[in-house]
């Protein structure tokens, strides 16, 4: 999942990735570039719901490895700005993640960890003072995470930073489990893109094999249970038509053929979903 | 058209400029991005509504020239990723676009065509493997129009990205007719922008000498005919005026001085419309 | 308020930010970018409401302190595109702004002046010609505003850009005023953000030594008066609580701790608002 084969910048400007929840109506994330200008500064997204830590988690997890590895991560979903929250320096080998500690940085972190031979996370706690500006009391996205971030980037060491801290604060995320008698998946909705496309967290290996077949997939007593194909290319099915394929992230995803699932079954992000075969055993 | 009065770039940073149908909320394109750091980075816009190839089509083409010669456009507007339809990348002289073989790609290839001395239209098939990452099944985007972007920006020449192939596929673009017989100038809506503006494919040379009298638009048998202004500036009508006006792409537009044509008149792209000369002729 | 902890930039690449009432859908932006490509890019913003001078004036304000003082400012919400309005150069001291003289660029000239030691505003009325493209009739944007803030951004002295004019047009903003018996602050509602704050005009000084204490809220007569506490954290009130805080901007705002005020109230941008003392004196 490395982009090993892209070239290698030939300039060695510095990068720094950016996700938020301040959406792009307001000039909160320009005040924030202001602040870091001389990196390179890439946008992941600022248009997540407010304050949805999870959706910001994962969208950070989902980023991450398709980066150069010496990027700086800034990711500012924060409803605890101004409370005892901790802001933090997550190092990964040469990636650093700056945000609140509110779990935010957690999946992008252990996505990394995954992805390297060495782990060697390192959690420092920010000190506010040399590397930071005067702290306002509501925008420390300006005051606090960008200016760390840009001196990050600029080869300022981490240790600089803070002193090391306590480990990272754990959002609760929902783990998918097999079940064995009889035997079935059971994940959970975690996200909706904007094409509509139903994202699980039930990873793509736990169906390899299965390509070509159709699953029954329940979504609560309420609800009709569907038979459905896991196929390997939207285009297999008729346009409208629903089908199970292994996302981009890696894991399953629940689509309409050229349209939206959401809107076709009625179901966003938390709903709960068991996928069985329909006339064959899940592997 | 071609902005020869700007500064050249004092950096020679490739470019490359990108147009996806993605949106904001997703991290997809930044995703894209992280896989082309090195070049300067410029979005076209990811707004555009999904699987629309003909929205996407129209404003790349509006795009293109407006760019340095050398830079690289990405387009993904890929309805049937997946599938067998090809990836390619069409060369007009040193310009490379890169994208699904939808229809995509046309009308700015023949904008580009028609903006230089040579022509030199090349179309290669690519082939998957050195220039791209491991293919998902869902985001050819980041596996491969995005690595083929960053290589051709870096430098590689277009020859190894993959052999020449069969043209281009086409999308079936209304096309502007005159009528002799009563004189008229015969259209369609192709695109309705954020400020309500509704552009047609009336050439606005159609049109010229007109200016300051007043054109009769019919839209159809069940919409009165309207009267309406070609001018050549918003403010010569009072605010909530409709107006005609030759519009920033060199085609006619219908608008509202201060307001919103789309709004006030209900209509949307796709709407045929009539232009006649209320007093005088069409020529 | 000024970044000086942030590093220096490494490099010497001009920067130009962009702010428009473009949106993201169209490809308006994406074309500027293309004539000032060769400078770095930032956003400002482009979702500022269709025409709205006022929403963007603050933007803009409230952004260009963030900025190194050489970055030069492109502001496009120009309702009056085409009309006998002025495109302008506003300088003060290296900074430039450069955008319709309708008002947009007072409150930014303003704040950059009263962060310096000398003020030095220059307006310029700018010359079509040499520095500028061709003129539509509809998108200055690209044809003039854009190309001269490349030619500034890179490095063309102002003087050559026009010569010297009028003072600005101005707009007419809501200023805040000190009732004396009984004390009170009397303010307006200048912007609601993304999360729902209202941000009034009222400056945070105003309230200096009131942290800790409630404040009675009145908007008008037919609003029931609230009464608010002043706070220095969101994090001090339970979840979906009002409280009063003095935002990122410097002014004092209403907010619903983990909420949207404006939603939690009905209110938007220009409601009037007075603040007294629940308890103690407004000094």
């Amino acid at each position: 999942m490395s982009p090993a084969a892209t070239p290698k910048p030939s300039t060695a400007s510095p990068i720094i990735a950016i996700l938020t929840d301040f959406g792009l109506r307001d000039p909160y994330v320009g005040i924030m570039k202001g602040v870091m200008l001389g990196a390179t500064l890439v946008d992941i997204g600022h248009e997540i719901p407010p304050q949805d830590v999870q959706k910001a988690a994962l969208d950070l997890a989902d980023s991450v490895t398709w980066f150069p590895p010496e990027t700086v991560f800034v990711a500012v979903v924060d409803p605890g700005v101004g409370s005892a929250r901790r802001a933090v320096v997550a190092s990964v080998g040469p990636t650093h993640l700056v945000g609140p500690d509110n779990g935010l940085l957690v999946p992008a972190v252990e996505r990394l960890a995954a992805a390297q031979v060495s782990e060697g996370l390192a959690v420092r706690d920010i000190q506010e003072g040399t590397y930071t500006l005067p702290a306002s009391q509501t925008f420390h996205g300006r005051d606090i995470f960008a200016p760390i971030a840009a001196h990050l980037a600029a080869g300022v060491d981490a240790e600089r930073i803070g002193p090391l801290g306590e480990p990272l604060a754990r959002i609760d995320l929902p783990q998918p489990r097999r079940r064995q008698d009889p035997p079935s998946l059971v994940g959970r909705i975690l996200r909706v893109d904007g094409f509509g496309n139903l994202r699980t967290n039930i990873p793509g290996d736990w169906v390899a094999g299965l390509e070509g077949s159709a699953l029954n997939v329940s979504m609560g007593a309420l609800r009709p249970a569907l038979e459905v194909p896991l196929v390997t290319s939207y285009a297999t099915v008729p346009t409208g038509a629903l089908l199970l394929i292994v996302g981009s992230a890696g894991t399953v995803e629940l689509s309409v053929a050229g349209g939206s699932a959401s809107q076709a079954l009625g179901i966003g992000a938390g709903q709960p979903l068991e996928l069985r075969p329909a006339r064959a055993e899940v592997r």
